[in-house]
């Protein structure tokens, strides 16, 4: 990777888009880098959540080019102990607070260290005590289109925090899963993968038996979501490879009352009396 | 049109803000076409509301340079027959799905011909099945930028989807005509042109009588907001040359509780007895 | 300041971030400066809120490199004797409307003077009465970029509008002050600078007294909002150098049921019989 032609600067955060504070981060990044290529991930993560950055953010960076620079700040320990890093991998790198937020991300894109940001340029002379997104992050970005080395940043550590998100249990033709995200659509994202779902039973070739909360539903597997009427459920595998329980042209999420963080279980349909509700 | 010049590309769709989805297609872009230009147009259409879209790509079309491409995504019908299509015109593209989303805008634009999206570079190896705004119009988008003929993108076709949307009646000194979008001021944005309000009667040179929703309502036909009080209703011909009814400093949506699709219709004072209410 | 490479241009407005207005402006702006780095500050001030637009654009206006084009349009008057000017500073220029959403930024950065826009090129010639943003400001913009002189723009006037923010008043070891702004994180961001915080009297080293609406309060001035425990409040300096109320990981502003210009205190707490509610 040619750091010097590293151009395309994205931003993540939980600043919401009402406040100026990203349009400073940007004036610090055009101010050091006048023809980079920024792009807006969200900055609409919920405050303070660091698990839904972090799977936000792990979601797009594959579909970058190489040489992006990343730059997340959902940032609640902004001004204590939390160290600033730099994670490198192998076509690009991640910059924020050492507290998860870049490390889902950073440890499936060729992951190779952890810096820690201490090189006096990567930080503002007059440092806010609230505000290291324009202060440390985006500087230390702009050092890195400039060709710097990694070592420049500063020292090596390997003690950086990692999320755990938890995988899905297997067992038989039953699957236990977690919903990772709700998004803008009311779609449930799960945990479970396209290639966990091939070990599931059916209850023909195109029905699992979902439970979601309470709610117990056969759901027929889609390729798309048109393939049931409007204000229908189905289950279909998402554009990230997950599976995915949707309602054509109507909000999910909404219909089970579920959210983040809740289980969701594909049920082998021998162990059970279907239930159809 | 020297295609390969052609490096403004603008977003429209009904994602929202908060998921990474639009980054998703930037970066898809900037991959292909490093140096584009990218504008957001909206990503805040109403959920599935293809007529919504529709609108504002047309509203705004107009204002963008010669070879902009407009990629464009509300696409309820993703994975299922509906195509993806490129529509043509003599300095602009359009791409998207072949849900009418586009032809408003383009038929206004110098419109030529329209294509399928058949090519195989213009779609993702792994395509998915619910985002082909990433796996496939963001793709044919950087194609076009390299200078591609529109027939390298697929074979032509016909009988693409338009959408009906309703012109005024006149008859009189009367007009019928129909809100067509509800801003985020609450301006009511009619399908009642300048050139049709010309046609209308007044109760004198500068008073109009409309008819919205229930409301029957005298209003002055302005040149600025601020040629009323504040907190009073008004007529004003917008900034797409359409009649607008607006509160001065106020939400006139929210005043006379109406919404898209309403009609409202301008009365000729000879025919009524005028009520000011 | 060499104009030709002024080519980052801010926008800031009320418009939000549904409808197309927004990208109108950009279109115009790309159309004669198809290079411009162009920079959302918000489109989300509270809609005909002068003073909020103000606020935030003196806010993240420092940030930008030399040469920096402002657009702001928070502009109820749009369309009446209003002028449409320029404020010329030693490194950076403000578009907009003459209604003092300037001229608090344009103060603060090394003002020269301010011309009002009239030269033919800078206006649209099918001029809306309703969107000077794209009629008139984004196209003055332009020609700046093309290196301009500011005379070419319009006569200098000296009449423009200056909005009057008000300054804390100290007494002893209390201060009054008034809140300036409510972020989307719901910090109380105040009037208070750092150089005035410096006289004011603590109950020790580290507790200021705080009014706030009916809340009395004794608060710990942190470096970080996690010196106090998650939902606890406290005052710490933000990230522009004022005194700010928060809650470590919470809403101050639904805490403490206050809003933009209300009154803040700090009170000597020799004056007082402390209350910690």
């Amino acid at each position: 990777m040619n750091l010097k032609e590293a151009k395309i600067i994205t931003l993540l955060s939980d600043f919401g888009v009402r406040d100026p504070y990203v349009a400073e981060m940007k004036a610090v990044i055009l101010g050091g880098c006048p023809g980079a290529q920024i792009v807006d991930v969200s900055h609409n993560v919920a405050k303070f959540d660091i698990r839904m950055g972090a799977y936000m953010l792990a979601s797009c960076a594959p579909y970058f080019p190489k040489g992006t620079i990343h730059v997340a700040v959902v940032d609640p320990g902004v001004g204590t102990k939390r160290r600033p890093i730099v994670a490198k991998c192998k076509a690009s790198y991640f910059v924020g607070p050492d507290n998860g937020l870049l490390m889902l991300a950073a440890l499936r894109q060729g992951f190779q260290h952890v810096h820690v940001i201490e090189n006096p340029h990567c930080i503002a002379p007059n440092l806010s005590r609230t505000f290291h997104g324009r202060d440390i992050f985006a500087k230390a970005a702009v050092q890195l289109t400039k060709g710097w080395a990694i070592s420049e940043i500063g020292r090596e550590i390997d003690d950086y925090t990692v999320l755990a998100f938890s995988k899905p249990k297997s067992r038989g033709g039953s699957v236990m899963g977690e919903i990772l995200h709700i998004d803008d659509f009311g779609n449930i994202v799960t945990n479970i993968s396209q290639e966990v779902l091939r070990k599931v039973a059916f209850h023909d070739s195109k029905v699992v038996e979902i439970k979601l909360g309470r709610h117990k539903q056969a759901l027929k597997l889609c390729s798309a979501y048109g393939e049931v009427s409007k204000g229908s459920a189905l289950a279909i595998v998402g554009s990230h490879g997950f599976l995915e329980v949707s309602v054509n042209q109507g909000n999910a999420a909404e219909r089970f009352q579920v959210r983040s963080g809740n289980s969701i279980s594909i049920i082998d349909p021998k162990l059970t009396t279907p239930r159809f509700t």
